[in-house]
């Protein structure tokens, strides 16, 4: 978490001043319960919010605190006990340090998944909005990066749109595995403390109590959320790489937006470079690759050991901080990316006709030809477009095998480009309903 | 994917007979669409079954087509015209490779998610069985693995059973993600293919139509499913380390089935070690590093590049097949646990009664001393316990400090065993239901 | 390791045959040692060579005794004297199954590591011969996928070469690291054999004696190495992205070998892809991915667990074997790879002088100009080639800002490509000496 | 790079202050260079150096400059422009950015790795002390977590030491990769700067010229060194899951420093937890992670793309400052570890004296039992011990079976616990010479 890539609704998230905060209210709610419960008095629980509700905890008193004891939780309680007074002894009663830290955690992450989710949802939104823009802009399709056949750029759009729908779908799965409330002791067993407590906090902050919990809320809930951000990253880069590719000085067929006064280069005045994209595969890599030590934080020794602290207090803001400017920035590109449907048409149009080998195939099999001897027909056709820079269409019309199973018009008829975007409408429907 | 850690029925998916079978069936539904579209002649569809049904494809003579045209695909479909003959001509009409390849890697994923879920099934069992068994069995339980407070051996599986549904359902999330068919021609925009095609096919395989593809079914569907088994690995190595834990020498409370005639150590005759949890946790390391080339797969280039193509040969397999092998030898390992109830509590007593401190503080903060002063006065006692190995009740009867808030009853009290393990049910019937 | 992706030479390394040979190579020098210093009878050792050196031993004899001992190096002992007869008493004295596996694994990524130097070589090779072809092959170089300034097609293959001399250097670092051997019995005190034992098996096998082990020698080692292939994958990986860069359509500076015959697509018969070099690009997402199990091997507990041994039956094989295989095809690639001279030329000029802005800014600051001014001026002109097409020449020779601190011989100076070129016979013999 | 996980030393490298004096630095020596050879005026390089050798650069007003460009190296010159006056335009000449940030990150790695020597020689230090203190100390050794012979507390720290030994060596490789000098210009090619330049730059920086780069130093070399950083992560892991086994309340071998006011758990007065070890052990997955964006960060596109830089940013700082801190949280955990020799011995004969089962397993081999036979023999008796708490030496001496082979004091005299440490002395002398 760097400032360069964070954004500050994210970074508050995880601000000393916003854990304690949490930190107080879990305290605060589990006292109300335990008043009502009778397990301790009702003043108590109501002093505890009287003075705790608008204090401001003072960091650096509890940063004191924790270099004698040690103990985070603890120095916390006792600056706690500073503001509250006496009946400070009621708070935390029969809970553990993890109640308080896993539950924080919960809430910490819920509210993060809650920016990404706006964050995917504006993705979206310009997503959409460029993809009905060029939903019939005529487009090169590559595989391996050589030329294959025509599609347009609004179905490039329309695939990034179905991936981060899918993309949101599993951050809901991840926000859900995240958000539960854990209040039941020492080693789970609510030795000292009522379930109904874990209930009622669960309930006021949000959250679903977990059914079952060691001292802490199991791993593989972190891990499944950490590794679902992962897969999104994954989608970001996927996405920016394809932007990255576009901008290529030789196909420069979109292009990030570049402001007056920028500059692309120390040394080269004349570059303008694909620079946010190319930051955003970056950032993927990164968000990527906390996946795992979240994987490896689920094999806690018994009970639970304090490996996965350390671990989360990196990637909990690092990868929700870094996912957050990442998404923003990608709907920042998109939103004003640059599109040159001429440079398109041109690069379409530069091996004559050599997209339209399929459908010749297809019309020779169709005539009677069989699959094999239709490859190799329009193969040794093709290679001549690519090693002479000869024309495709004019080389079948003069083979004569090929001319032995389809008449001119027939040929001619397959360099129809129109015949390519017949079904976009169809693929549209399918992705925007 | 070693035969030492294969099962049969998993391995099967993955053979080329398997895959050819399922790239037959592809071929022989798409072609029943087209010929009911009128795109192709119904009577080479039907020859295309009748020819193909129980041909058995011979695996040599597509290796060898394929060291010619260096293409697996095409090798495929010239053997298949070999069996079919001239109507061979009228299959994979407007389709390419990655119809093939993508729908078919979709049948055999959906497929060893079918397999894995049987076998996470058959592992809640055996976690039900001896949770239920050992309900009110009791332990220390341990944090840091230290000693904490009392739990039930039951509780711990109770976890590892909620823990495993909770990798159930993201396995049928996972399964979800991966179960789509596309057949929509070179570059996704079903230019020569009707979409009606891909629906009846996908009807056919027990697939859904993927709303919108490139000429591959996207990969964020797989990154999301390999990270889905990373995290279920890790799962795995949580219990098989809670295992190799208990079985330690000093501690000894459980241990892995040592069958007759097993030895431990080629030179120790006395060893019996815990050497299938261990295994499991290797395993888990290597289905879990599956996840990153997984995640790296998605930046496809354009419509597509091959690169996924090698990760996909080798994590398919790879993966499923040991995930499902660790499966089932843990709940092998669960099944056949030795359980020592003694040693547990033999353990759990070792520290004369160090595990009640929470109580004593407890019982001070509510006769009215402040938490920082009760922690000090049950801390000194405790540590005294630890160092001199005294008597943690008598050492608290002894202390005035405690006395003079404390009666030796109330002090006895607190040292009731039975008092942890009030609230199993409430936890069992939130697990169990 | 899949036979798709691997060389018979390395695959043998792994074969139960190889193993069980270095198996009984170790034992039987074993012997030798202990009948040297009376530990156990002369004649004992000499059968123990008499009988073994030419045996045949039986893979599937010894898995049936596994399949009741549940340990693979007993089950080989107990094989083992079945073949020698009683004198097999002496075979193992003291030794730890360990003993005999890791310095097996030792001879096993020793040779392994011989090979894929000598794979190494052959790439160098084939890189030296066609950069030394292409050293004045004049190509435009290019940042963030933009034209930058002119660099030479040998440049480019010169930096390969340095990189995989790196390459090179740091796989004999790794093939030293974990060229060792451990003969020092249950948990490495020697307790039951002699350190002389060790010493005499390490020489007579070209290892080193471990200097202390447990009952294993330590897994840190073994990451390093793993890690090491991991880094050499990824520079194979840039590689192949390179010319995966240089054959796309628009480019088409460079392109794989597309061998008579072979068929690049099965819908368009048109397409000559990059193949190879994306299947490179896959293999060695693998081959990286490998190094993180091999990092959480290190922390195995006390004097050794055996959770490591399921992944290195796995990434032993398969990371070397799926690197040996990446080099030898990459070594192919640049062998035949196909160079367009032509293409480069023409893509330089594509945007006629464009390259050349940094010359020109230099010259403004050098006239007097300061850097921002230079570069402001140079950047507007630049923006109308971009833009609208123009000439970067025309347009700063119109310039009158430009044209009051540099003359038109100036300008027109500063568009010598030959420029660009002068210090190549410095960067060679820097690299090749 | 949390402040909680920080060291002042090593986060000073990675300030924006040292950065912008690193950047002046590299310009500075720079135009020496090319006053030297004449390409800029001596009075300029002069004045670089009065006006910058000891200016404060202005945080600040770079930041805002680069809001405007875009560029950060550009927004630094522009800054210097305002402090150096007109000869600022001789500043950068021929240069890139990327001369400028790859050299500075190399002086930041090769800093920071100097650092992480120290750490590494103060913690073998304290490994060398406590080593040579417990020489003698007689323990268990364990395998699979279980009794297997013993061994000494001092044995265990020579293996770190000889661990970490190599951890040395290993970084000392990485910090020699990682050291070079590039000032090579647009694309590498030397265009518009004499590659003396870059000499004598590498000279007064302490660095190597890089033999050939392109837009930037090979991230190769970048990857050996962040890959190196997890393996020695990795060992850290590994001794502090050691002290971690040791604590654990069973065992109690050795325990962390327990500090007076120090509190272990917020609920259970009594605990004394491992939580710094446990610390490293997290810590431990985070610098490991980092290897693999590293690795991923190798296959930039052509003569570079600036998809590593937002990499480098995080992992720069943080897999330094990470590994820092747990060299020497690990030195502290060594210096100050509390040993209990009188529990290892109390644990070494838990079982009494099954640890001695391989020397009667050899005796009976030795006196002509078949290997079979001595181990069947051997391990019938040893199960006794395991499951009825018989004792081994009474249940041998009342064998028949093996006294028909071994007298009585044969028998006893395999019991001698000194026989296992007459190598302790070979041992370390191999380890501390």
């Amino acid at each position: 978490m760097i400032p360069r890539y964070s954004r500050p609704e994210m970074t508050a998230i995880w601000s000393p001043e916003t854990r304690f905060r949490i930190w107080f209210e879990i305290e605060a709610y589990a006292a109300d319960a335990m008043a009502e419960l009778g397990t301790i008095p009702k003043d108590a629980a109501a002093k505890i919010w009287e003075k705790g509700r608008d204090a401001v905890f003072d960091v650096d008193r509890i940063d004191e605190i924790e270099r004698e004891t040690k103990h985070d939780v603890i120095a916390f309680l006792t600056h706690l006990a500073e503001i509250v007074g006496p009946e400070a002894r009621f708070v935390h009663q029969g809970m553990t340090s993890s109640d308080v830290l896993d539950t924080c955690l919960a809430v910490q992450l819920a509210r993060a998944s809650d920016i990404l989710l706006a964050d995917i949802d504006a993705l979206l939104a310009a997503l959409k909005r460029r993809a009905l823009e060029h939903k019939d802009t005529v487009t090169i399709g590559r595989s391996h990066g050589i030329h294959a056949e025509p599609t347009t750029f609004g179905i490039k759009l329309a695939l990034a749109y179905a991936e981060f729908t899918r993309c949101r779908e599993r951050l809901v799965h991840a926000r859900e595995e995240i958000a539960t409330c854990a209040i039941s002791g020492a080693v789970g067993t609510f030795a000292n403390i009522d379930p109904r407590v874990e209930e009622y906090v669960a309930d006021k902050l949000g959250l679903k109590p977990e059914p079952v919990s060691t001292q802490v809320i199991p791993r593989d809930r972190h891990a499944m959320f950490f590794a679902t951000l992962g897969v999104i990253a994954s989608s970001i880069e996927r996405l920016a790489t394809e932007i990255r590719h576009l901008q290529r000085t030789e196909v420069l067929e979109a292009e990030e937006y570049f402001s007056p006064g920028q500059k692309g280069s120390s040394a080269m005045p004349h570059k303008r470079n694909p620079v946010l994209t190319e930051n955003l595969t970056g950032l993927a890599r990164m968000v990527r690759a906390f996946a795992l030590p979240a994987m490896e934080n689920v094999a806690l020794w018994h009970e639970r050991d304090i490996s996965h602290s350390s671990v989360e207090r990196m990637i909990g803001p690092d990868a929700t901080v870094t996912l957050d400017f990442a998404l923003a920035r990608l709907t920042g590109v998109i939103d004003k990316l640059v599109v040159y449907p001429k440079n398109m048409e041109a690069n379409l149009n530069r091996f004559r006709g050599l997209v339209h080998s399929q459908r010749v195939l297809l019309a020779l099999t169709q005539a009677g030809v069989s699959r094999e001897d239709s490859y190799r027909l329009v193969q040794r056709n093709a290679m001549k477009v690519w090693e002479q820079g000869a024309d495709f269409l004019e080389e079948l019309l003069a083979d004569k095998d090929v001319r032995a199973a389809l008449s001119e018009d027939v040929i001619r008829e397959k360099f129809d480009l129109g015949y390519h975007t017949r079904h976009v409408d169809t693929i549209f429907s399918r992705v925007f309903g």
